[in-house]
C-alpha cells in the first residue's frame, strides 16, 4: 500500500477501505507517513469528504492509535460530557456535581484552553491546590468515592489526533465536518466513558457558526458514537454571547460556584439542568430525560450538588475554602470599566470577540505554550437584550498587566453593538440529537 | 501575509495576487514554508486551479528564484526547443544539427530520464567522451562556433521548480495543467532563448493522454511564453506509439545519426523536419514556416545538418568515429527476440509499456539516483500497423543483465497487441499552436 495512492484516490472522489484509512493514521503517527503527504490527504478529504464509513473507520483507527482507558473498575454507568467549545462556557464545573449528585459516576478527561475559548482544565487549576494530573488508581477511586473527577488529557489518549491536528490547524483543512468528527469522537471513546453528552455549540463565538451546520456535525459524532457501542446524544445549544457573566478562568469558577448555590445567570443554569438531565437520563439513573432534569433541578436546590463539588475539589487537593470565600482566588491588578457610549438596546454582545478580549486580557493563550493569568478576565454586566443608558458600566475586564488589560476593553467595546432596538431572542437550545 | 491564509483563500477558490505567489515560491525555496503547507497549497492549486494571470505569475517567480541565463553573448536568434516527453524520443539530437546548419543558434539545456521517458542528456553521454557539463564560456563559445551546444540543466535554473515538484510527485498534485505549465516554461524562460519551440505529447506514452489535454498545455504555455516576451509555438505530436524504432540512450543516438544519414523511420524524420522548420521560421532565417521545412529537409539532404552533428559531438569532447562506427558505442551482452504468437496485424503497439520495457532492462531509472545502462534498449522491428506472421520477429531487447532483460522481454510483448484488423492511422501531428 502506498500513501500516494490513497492521496489520488481520495482526490479523485474514492472511497477509501478501512486497510487505507489505518494504514494512513499509523503511518503518520509512527512517522513512516511525512506531514507533506498527510497534509495533502487532508487537503483532498476537504474538498472530496469521507462518507459516514469512512469517517467511522478514521475515528476507530485514530482511537485505537493510542491507550483506550477502561473504566470497568469504576461501578455504574459512566457518562462522559463533551463541549465543542465557546466563551464562558463553564457548565462542566456544573453538571458534573449535578450529575454526580444523581448517582451518575464522571470520569472526565478534559483539554485546556486556546486562542478564544477557555478549558475546564484551566479553569479547575485557578483553585489554590487543585491538581488535574493524577494516577490512574487514584482518579479512579475518586469517582468511586466522589462520582465525579475531571483530570487533563494524556499524550497516551488518541495520539493520532495529536499529529493529524497539528497540520491542520495551519493548512486550512479545519473546516471539514468528518475531520472535526474524528479528532473528538476519536478521543471520547478512548476515553471510556459507557454514554456521551456533547454540547454542540453555534454561532458567532463557536466553531460552527449555523445552527444547520452544528446540526450536521452533532448527527455525524451521534452517529458514530453510537455505531461504536456508546450512547451518544448531542445538544445543539447558543454561542451567539457568552454563557453567563463571567469569562476567564476563577471568575468562571466562581460563577460556577454561584450557580450551583442557586445565584447562577438563568442561560448557564437553564443550560447545565439540561444537559444534566440528559446526563442522568443515559446513566441510569432517570426513566425520561425530563425526570432526568427534574432529578438535577432537585440536585441544584436541595444544595447535594454543591456537596459533590466540594468533594470533588477536595479529592483533587484544591482549597474548598473558596466556596465559600472568593478571595483566596488569586488577585488581579487592574481592573477597567467599559461604558456604554450612548442610550439603548444591547442589540448583539459578539460572543468571539469577548472570547478575544478575555484572552489578550490574559485569559488565554496564542499558543500552547503561553503562560495565563488566572485571575484575568471579563465581566459582563449586560447582555444582548439589555436596555443601558449613555455612561451606564457594560462589563468590567480584570487581569494584573496593565497594558494587556487596556487593550481588552477596547477589545471589549467594540463586541458590545448597542442600537435602538431589543434583539429576537435566541433559543439557548436549538435541538437534542439522539435522544 | 500568511501561508495559512493563502492556503484558505485558494481552498476557497480566491484568486491569488502576485505578491501572494511570490510570497509562497520565496518562501518555500528558502525553506520558511515548510513543506506540508506547500502540498496543502498545491492540492488546493490541484481542486481550484490557477487563472491564466496566476499561472504567469507563478512561472515568472518560479523563474526568478535563481539564475536567469544571460545568451547575448551568442549571436543571432536562440531558439530553444522543448518536447514534454515521450518513448524513443530522440528528436533533439536530429533538430538541433538540422536548425544549426540553417543559421539558427540553439544553447540548449536539456534534462536526465525518469521512469519509462529518456532524457537527451543521458542519450549523450552514451557517446564516449561526451561532456554534458560545460563551464558557461565554452558553452557560448561552442554556440558562437557551431550553431549548437547542450548541457545539462544547472541546479541554479528555476531552484523553485526542484522544490515545488518534489512533493507534488507523491502527493496527487502533478496533474494540473498550470502547475505543469509553470514546471517547464519557468526553466524554459530561465534558460535565456529567444523564441521556443515545444512538443508537446499526447497519447498513451506521453504525460497528456489525450490530444484535447495536450493542446489545453500547449495553448497554455505558448501564452504564457509570448506573455514573457518570447515567441512560442507549441506543436501537439502523437506519442500513442513510441518514435522510431529504437528505444534506449546509445540506440537512440544510432537512430538519430541513421536520420542526418538520410536513412531514418519515416516517422522521426517527418517530425524532426517539421520542428526544425519552426525553429528556423521563428530564429528568423525563413519567412514561413514552409520555407522553414525546405530550409529543414535541404539540411538533411545535402548532409548538412550531419556535418553539424559532427561538430556538436567534437565540441563537446565526444568520439565523433561513432558517426561512422557504431560499435564504438558500448556494447551490450544480452539480446532477446519478442515474436509474435499469432499471425495478423500490429493494432497497438503501448508506448508506455515499451517506455517501461527498455526502463527494466537497463536504460531508464525509477529514482534519481539509479545507475542507467546506456547499451540497454529495445529496436522494434514491427510497429501500429504491420502485419506479421505468428514467430515472427516483433522486437530486440538489449542489455547486460541476463534477468533485466528477460524481465523486460516479458513486458515488451505485452505491449504488442495483435489483431486480425489494422488500426486507424494517427496523424504524428495533431495541431501547431501560436504560429
Amino acid at each position: 500500500m502506498r500513501i500516494s495512492e490513497i492521496i489520488i484516490k481520495k482526490r479523485d472522489g474514492g472511497v477509501l477501505t478501512n486497510e487505507e484509512i489505518q494504514f494512513f493514521v499509523n503511518g503518520y503517527t509512527n512517522g513512516r507517513i511525512p506531514d507533506y503527504q498527510a497534509s495533502a490527504l487532508l487537503m483532498a478529504i476537504y474538498f472530496q469528504g469521507l462518507n459516514e464509513e469512512e469517517t467511522y473507520q478514521l475515528t476507530r483507527a485514530m482511537r485505537d492509535s493510542g491507550d483506550v482507558a477502561d473504566l470497568s473498575s469504576i461501578e455504574g454507568i459512566k457518562v462522559d460530557k463533551h463541549s465543542t467549545g465557546g466563551v464562558g462556557d463553564k457548565t462542566t464545573l456544573i453538571v458534573g456535581p449535578l450529575a454526580a449528585a444523581c448517582g451518575v459516576p464522571v470520569a472526565k478527561m478534559s483539554g485546556r484552553g486556546l486562542g478564544f475559548t477557555g478549558g475546564t482544565v484551566d479553569k479547575m487549576e485557578s483553585i489554590p491546590g487543585f491538581k488535574t494530573t493524577l494516577e490512574e488508581k487514584e482518579f479512579f477511586e475518586l469517582v468511586n468515592k466522589n462520582g465525579l473527577s475531571v483530570i487533563g488529557q494524556t499524550g497516551s489518549i488518541a495520539p493520532a489526533d495529536k499529529k493529524i491536528y497539528a497540520p491542520r490547524d495551519v493548512t486550512g483543512t479545519v473546516e471539514n465536518l468528518s475531520l472535526i468528527t474524528a479528532s473528538i469522537m476519536s478521543k471520547k471513546l478512548a476515553s471510556g466513558s459507557d454514554a456521551i453528552v456533547l454540547d454542540v455549540k453555534c454561532g458567532d463565538g463557536a466553531f460552527m457558526e449555523t445552527a444547520e451546520k452544528a446540526e450536521q456535525l452533532g448527527s455525524m459524532m451521534a452517529e458514530i458514537g453510537n455505531a461504536d457501542g456508546k450512547k451518544t446524544v448531542a445538544v445543539i445549544t447558543d454561542m451567539n454571547q457568552p454563557l453567563g457573566r463571567a469569562v476567564g478562568n476563577s471568575l468562571e469558577v466562581i460563577e460556577a460556584i454561584e450557580t450551583l448555590k442557586g445565584n447562577g445567570p438563568s442561560d448557564i443554569t437553564e443550560l447545565s439542568v439540561k444537559l444534566a438531565g440528559i446526563m442522568i437520563y443515559v446513566g441510569g439513573r432517570a426513566a425520561t430525560p425530563e425526570e432526568g432534569t427534574e432529578k438535577a433541578q432537585q440536585a441544584l436546590e436541595s444544595g447535594a450538588a454543591l456537596v459533590k463539588l466540594r468533594a470533588f475539589i477536595a479529592g483533587q487537593g484544591g482549597d474548598t475554602g473558596v466556596i465559600d470565600d472568593y478571595s483566596l482566588f488569586k488577585d488581579h491588578v487592574y481592573e477597567v470599566h467599559v461604558t456604554s457610549p450612548v442610550s439603548g438596546f444591547v442589540e448583539k454582545l459578539k460572543a468571539k470577540q469577548v472570547g478575544l478580549a478575555s484572552q489578550h486580557a490574559g485569559a488565554g493563550r496564542a499558543s500552547k505554550e503561553d503562560e495565563i493569568d488566572m485571575s484575568a478576565g471579563i465581566y459582563l454586566s449586560k447582555k444582548a437584550g439589555d436596555a443601558v443608558a449613555a455612561g451606564e458600566l457594560l462589563a468590567t475586564v480584570y487581569g494584573n498587566d496593565e497594558e494587556k488589560v487596556n487593550t481588552a476593553a477596547k477589545e471589549l467595546q467594540e463586541a458590545y453593538i448597542i442600537g435602538e432596538n431589543t434583539p429576537e431572542k435566541q433559543p439557548l437550545i436549538h435541538k437534542v440529537i439522539g435522544l
